[in-house]
C-alpha cells in the first residue's frame, strides 16, 4: 500500500467459490496510465503470491513496483499507450481482504476463520474493481505465475471478455512437484511453535516456519544452474565456524531473502493463497483445456515458460500453447533459454521485453 | 543391527579429519560371501546417508537389505564370487560410533558435542575394519550417493588400494542447490521446539523437523516426471477436508515415508551426515580431479548417473567420468533415462542390473 493504492470497499456479502461467505470486501488497486473515451485501451494485470497492487512505480508513488522494468511509459507494457490495472489478490495482506484483516463478527483477524480460498474468488473480487472502473472488453489480461491461475479463473468466469491473454511461466494446474513443496512450506508454518493454531501475535511470530517457507520457494524460483555459476561452492570463512550455521554463500543468500520475506507477508494469508493454488484446476469442470479456450477465448495470446523452470515446468506452457492453437486462437509462445528458473520473469527482461512488445504492437 | 552384525571395537583415540577426537571407536559391518585364500576378491560397499550395515539378506539374517536387489548370490554383485563388506558410517547410528552414542567422558550420549564429522572420516574407520580382517587391495570399491564421496574419500587416503571404482548417482563434491537442500533440512531439526540445542528425550523428540526433513529428502531423491505419472493431482477425499491438511496422494506418499523415518534415525546424526556431506570436496588440497584419479587410481571405473536426479546431476557424473578418462583409466560410463531421479539405484534395478554385471564379469 503506498499513495497510490487505490481502494474499493463493498458492503455486501461476498459468497466464496468453496462455500462461506465474507460479509464485505476491500480491494486495493493501482492503475498506471490513462483510460481513453472508448475504454478499449485497458490491461489487467494479475500477480503472483505475494506481490502487492503496486506493480511500477508512477509520479504519486516513486517507489519501484514488482514488474517496474516491464510496466511503465515506453515500456513494454506501454502506459503512454495502455491503461493498466493491477488488483491486491483477495486473500493477500497488502490492502485487499485477507486472513489478515479485521473479521468484523469478531473484532479480531480472521486468521484460520477466514473461508476457504479459491483462484476463482480472486478473479471475481477484481471484477469488482474493474466494473468499478466501467471497463467492459479489456485490451488484455496477463497473469504471471499464480496470475496465470487467476487470469485462466478469470475467463472462465467471463468468457469473452478479453482480445488478448498473456500468460506467463503459468499452467493449468500444478504438477504433484509444486504441491508437495507448497505443502511443505505450508507444514513447516503450522508446525512453528508460535503459530498456535492461527492464534500468533506480534511477539510471537511463526519466524521460523516462514523463514522456512521462504527458502524452500526460493529453492524452487530459481535453477540448479544459475546457483552453481553464481555461488558454486564459495563460503563465507569470516563466519566462525558452526557445526550448522550458515557458511555456504548460497546459504547465507537464502537467509537474506528469507529475513526480508518474514515481516512482511502474514502466514495465513501465505497458507490461503499457497492452497488455493494447489487446488486450482482449469480444467475441473471436466472441460478439455481445448473447449475452455473455445468456449472463452478468441484473440492473439502470448504464452511464455523457462526451460529452467521447476515450478511451473515448460511441458505446461507448451500443452497452454498447445490448447490455445488448436482452440483456433493465434498464439506467440516462447520457450525462453533463461538461466533463471521461475523467476526470470521478474528478473531476465532483456528476454521477456521484446515478446511483450510484439504482441502488443 | 541384525543378527549378522558384526562390531569391531577400538579402544584407542581416533583423530578426527577437522580436528577433535574420538576416545574409542565401535564400527557395526557386515559381510557376504567367502573371501578367498588370496584375499583378492573382495568388494567394499559404501552407503548412502542414512543405510546401514545390511546391505542384503543372509542365511544368518533374512530381512531383506537396502540394496537387497544387487547384492547375493547370483545377483548383479554377486556373492557366490565375492567376498562384500558393508560397514555402517562413522557418525550414523546403526551400530557404529556417532552422535548418538554414549561419550565415555560424561557417560551420556554425544550429540551436539561430538566433534565435526567429515567424510573422510568415515572412510579411514571403515578402513579399520578391512585392516581388521586382512584385506589388502580391494577387487572394488562402490559408492552410490553419499557413499561416493566416501569411495573418493577412501582412494585419497589410500592410493591404489583398490582394481575397480564404482561410482553411482555421486559425485566429487556437492551443487550450492544439494547444499540449500540439505541446509533447510537442518536448519528444520535444529529450530523443532523440541530440539533443545541437541538436548532431546525419548519423550520430547524433534519429529515435526526431521518429518520436514525427511519430506524434503523425498523431494530432491525422485523427479517431478515420476510424480506426474504416478500421482498427479489424484486426491484423497475420502479425507475430511481441511483447509491445511493432507489431501492430494503425493502429500500422503510423503506423510507415510516421514512417518517410517522418524523414529529410525537420530537427529544428530542425520546433522553431522548431512553437514559433511556439504563439506566434502574430492579437491579441496586444490588438486584436480584428474591428478588426483591418476595419483590414487589405475583400473577399470563404473560410473551411473541417472537424467532425472536433481541431487546428483548427471553432469557431474560426467565430470567423473571424464576425469577418471583422462586419467588413463578404463571407464564405463553410463547415464541412464530412469524416470526414478536419485533414488533409482535403489529401485529401478532393470536398468541398474547389466552395467554391474557387465563390469565385475
Amino acid at each position: 500500500m503506498g499513495p497510490a493504492t487505490h481502494y474499493l470497499d463493498i458492503e455486501e456479502p461476498f459468497l466464496m467459490y468453496r462455500g462461506g461467505e465474507l460479509p464485505a470486501l476491500r480491494i486495493a488497486w493501482e492503475t498506471w496510465g490513462t483510460l481513453n473515451p472508448a475504454r478499449d485501451n485497458a490491461i489487467l494485470l494479475f500477480t503472483g503470491l505475494s506481490p502487492g497492487a503496486h506493480a511500477a512505480s508512477s509520479p504519486v508513488d516513486p517507489a519501484p513496483g514488482w514488474w517496474e522494468d516491464m510496466v511503465g511509459p515506453g515500456k513494454p507494457i506501454d502506459t503512454d499507450r495502455f491503461f493498466v490495472i493491477c488488483a491486491n489478490s483477495l486473500g493477500s495482506c497488502k490492502g485487499s481482504t485477507g486472513p489478515a484483516s479485521i473479521n468484523p463478527a469478531t473484532g479480531k483477524p480472521w486468521r484460520l476463520h477466514f473461508p476457504e480460498l479459491a483462484i476463482e474468488d480472486i478473479a471475481r473480487a477484481t471484477r469488482l474493481v474493474t466494473d468499478h472502473l466501467g471497463i467492459g472488453k479489456l485490451y488484455a489480461v496477463i497473469g504471471p505465475s499464480m496470475g496465470g491461475f487467476t487470469a485462466l479463473a478469470w475467463l472462465k468466469q467471463y468468457p469473452g471478455s478479453t482480445a488478448r491473454l498473456g500468460l506467463i511461466s503459468t499452467a493449468c494446474s500444478a504438477t504433484p512437484f509444486a504441491i508437495s513443496i507448497r505443502s511443505l512450506q505450508r507444514e513447516a508454518i503450522v508446525t512453528d511453535r508460535n503459530f498456535h493454531n492461527g492464534d500468533y501475535s506480534e511477539d510471537e511470530w511463526p519466524e521460523v516456519g516462514m523463514r522456512l517457507a521462504r527458502k524452500l520457494g526460493m529453492i524452487t524460483y530459481r535453477s540448479a544452474g544459475e546457483w552453481q555459476r553464481r555461488f558454486g561452492r564459495k563460503r563465507q570463512d569470516y563466519f566462525p565456524s558452526t557445526l550448522f550455521g550458515m557458511r555456504f554463500d548460497v546459504e547465507s543468500y537464502l537467509e537474506t531473502h528469507a529475513r526480508k520475506f518474514v515481516g512482511q507477508f502474514d502466514p495465513c494469508s501465505y497458507l490461503y493463497l499457497s492452497r488455493a493454488m494447489d487446488l486450482f484446476d482449469a480444467c475441473d469442470s471436466d472441460e478439455t483445456l481445448k473447449n475452455l479456450f473455445r468456449r472463452c477465448f478468441t484473440g492473439h495470446a502470448l504464452v511464455i515458460g523457462v526451460e529452467t523452470d521447476i515450478l511451473f515446468p515448460l511441458h505446461q506452457q507448451r500443452d497452454l500453447a498447445g490448447a490455445l492453437e488448436s482452440s483456433g486462437s493465434e498464439v506467440t509462445f516462447e520457450a525462453l533459454p533463461s538461466v533463471q528458473g521461475h523467476d526470470a520473469f521478474l528478473v531476465d527482461f532483456e528476454r521477456f521485453e521484446q515478446p511483450f512488445r510484439d504482441w502488443l504492437a
